[in-house]
């Protein structure tokens, strides 16, 4: 089997034909969600613990449907009312679910790295749902899958992905993903929200939205993470989407079929404008949905045919 | 199939052939849940979603049994630690859960209309568990299956429905489905408790327990909603119970073989004496519970049926 | 079959052959769930519903992962969101879900007897899965499968049980069990936390752990319940982990291949240091929660089993 990963903590482990093997898949999960019988077996007998320590009822949801759909035990861990309060640690938490002997771990963590530390000390396979500023796999790989089949290819395409990226994990992963397939890459938004070291990422650097957006395939748009902005710069809303918010005065400048994606969940009049994100001729977001299932799916299913190979192997 | 429902938003769109089909699958379903292999398959391979913006950890549970048992795979949506918070939408919320294939969504939400304008946008079924004063479909039903397995039948029945009428969904249900099913209903209140309109409704009216009562063959008390009496009179529990709490002494003005109702929780010694509540001679509150989840797996099964039909019907 | 509880409310009521037999079966269970293939039928077609009054991550997921892994149709009610807001009483929620007939009821409570008092009114087994400072018969279930299998016999054991003896349902549901398995128990602690009576309860009590660990085979730390101790003494940490915590110079005393074990969650450096605690020569810390879930579904199994004979009885 072309995918060899034991653990999906990100995105830059992976090769490219892993990636496109994994997306290869999930196109399969894609036909079995839409059909009258959403129910397999490739997860069967297996147990997936998801663990959240960062709510987040859309990602939980999509993992959590995911693993049902395969025919895994799933279990919901109720990190808010944990041990964590009794002054258990992290390492503590996952040890000792790991002594359940769950298959399958998901984890998400504020914490950069945090995700990568547990899965040094657990047997399971780990996926990372989210740590920190670092990174989003299975955002990444919803979001490739999303503009694979709107383009029919994920290389020689212009990619702008604009707004908050300093704040996000899920520009991280996609820059990761979209670098290595081959496609063209920039970053849009005001100074303060693009890291210092960007440029030295092989993407390019845009403030302006019209320069930014020029002919691009793809107009990925990020939530403006205000949570996790602590003490810097905040803009004011108005002059934010004034500046950098989708609409389709700016959408011109990019090619006449660009589709625009979103990670979700938006803040319509912020990032995007409300009409824009819902108009089914230029927007997949909604797509970006219903392709994370099927990429949770085959992310899952993959990992635990690993496991079972080396297993096999002894 | 008699039932041809997609939805099951209220009683008010139903044929009276359709709630007795609804009925008596739901009686099939008392007798499997009372045997020793409580599970079946009518939902299998089916997402059932349930959407709690109220919580009801009663309803929730009913629902959620009923599915398991079923087959389904079911999942509860964390409502309160949601994207919402996040200031995404209810239709956002509802467009993201559609966009991952369920079948079934069970949804609850404090505002009437609410799960009805839900429906419109979503691609499943949709259940009501309740939304703000409008209607709340299942438990009428399961208090209809509970009469009708106490009475032998659901017309020419004089059903007392008492209390506070004016923020009850449940009692709007009730009086839509005993009106078609033509039983005789009387609501017993005080006046501040009665909307000003129920006179039109073809319902008699009473403000006396004595009256009301009379020669009732279903007394079905109301919970006092407390919580949706914003600014308004609220009565005082003692004043509330001498008046209009049900006890032996006003019950005596029923049929002697009347049955006592109740659609939990209760506020025992304000809308009912507990001993009366709980003696299995008179009150069938117990069996309201049970028939829940009977009445539960009903309607779900039915409207995976009709859209299973329709589905291949093209 | 040697087991023939319908319950399992703690572990004075269990005779030692039913003791052996679930601890044999849920040896079979540790195979099960170290293997690839984790999912039986034992309680296919069966409704287990955990309710914990007191949240309990560990324990709850230990079930639920039990329950799951055994093909139950599995549903945690949320006790916090609960009707019990609305002015329920224990006794009318217990008989509500009583109502949906499970066949498997899974308790915490806050109070002592909380969950016997329960047992009475429902129709479905009941587990303790902890009551105040009464029982907590499971834990004491994994405790002895741990020990077991690390010492091959339950017999003629030197078990010294230290720290927070008073505020400690795990304390009392282990001296009854090993207490029946005749091993020799040490209670060891502060005067303030070892309760008025337990020299009358058969077993050794010491205030100074060098004579407490003193060629013992067993070293089992509590947890310092400071949760549960209201207005009384509370030691400070730095002086209590001084005297009661155990480092390897306390251990020392105990006999060169004794065993040290903690419930958890653990307070590192305050009744346990941490690096003994993940010491895998010494400690079986982790061992414990692995047992966990084979005693859980042991249990579960027997309990079906039990009143899947009576039912055919008669």
């Amino acid at each position: 089997m072309t995918f060899r990963q034991t653990h999906l903590l990100g995105i830059e482990p992976l090769s490219p034909p892993e990636i496109t093997t994994l997306l290869d898949l999930a196109d399969e999960y894609v036909a079995m969600n839409r059909g009258p019988e959403k129910h397999g077996t490739a997860l069967a007998g297996l147990t997936q613990v998801n663990m959240f320590f960062e709510t987040s009822t859309r990602t939980q949801s999509s993992f959590e449907i995911a693993g049902l759909r395969l025919g895994a035990d799933v279990m919901n861990m109720q990190m808010q009312a944990s041990s964590i309060k009794k002054g258990e640690t992290l390492i503590d938490t996952a040890m000792t679910i790991n002594a359940m002997h769950p298959d399958l771990l998901v984890v998400r963590h504020p914490h950069s790295g945090a995700v990568n530390l547990l899965a040094e000390k657990v047997t399971c396979a780990v996926l990372n749902a989210g740590d920190g500023r670092h990174e989003h796999p299975t955002q990444a790989l919803l979001d490739a899958l999303t503009i694979r089949r709107a383009k029919g290819r994920l290389h020689r395409l212009t990619v702008a992905i604009c707004g908050d990226i300093a704040h996000s994990r899920v520009a991280r992963s996609n820059i990761w993903l979209l670098g290595k397939m081959e496609s063209r890459i920039r970053l849009v938004g005001p100074p303060t929200l693009i890291p210092a070291g960007a440029a030295d990422w092989g993407v390019e650097v845009h403030h302006d939205m019209a320069a930014g957006l020029a002919d691009a395939d793809v107009v990925m748009m990020l939530r403006l993470q205000r949570e996790r902005m602590d003490g810097g710069f905040i803009p004011s809303e108005r002059e934010y989407y004034h500046r950098y918010g989708l609409d389709r005065e700016k959408l011109v400048h990019a090619k006449d079929d660009a589709i625009v994606m979103h990670p979700g969940p938006m803040n319509r009049g912020v990032e995007i404008d409300g009409t824009l994100a819902d108009d089914i001729n230029r927007s997949v977001i909604r797509e970006q949905v219903e392709m994370g299932v099927a990429v949770r799916m085959a992310a899952m299913d993959l990992l635990a045919r690993t496991r079972r190979e080396r297993a096999q192997a002894g």
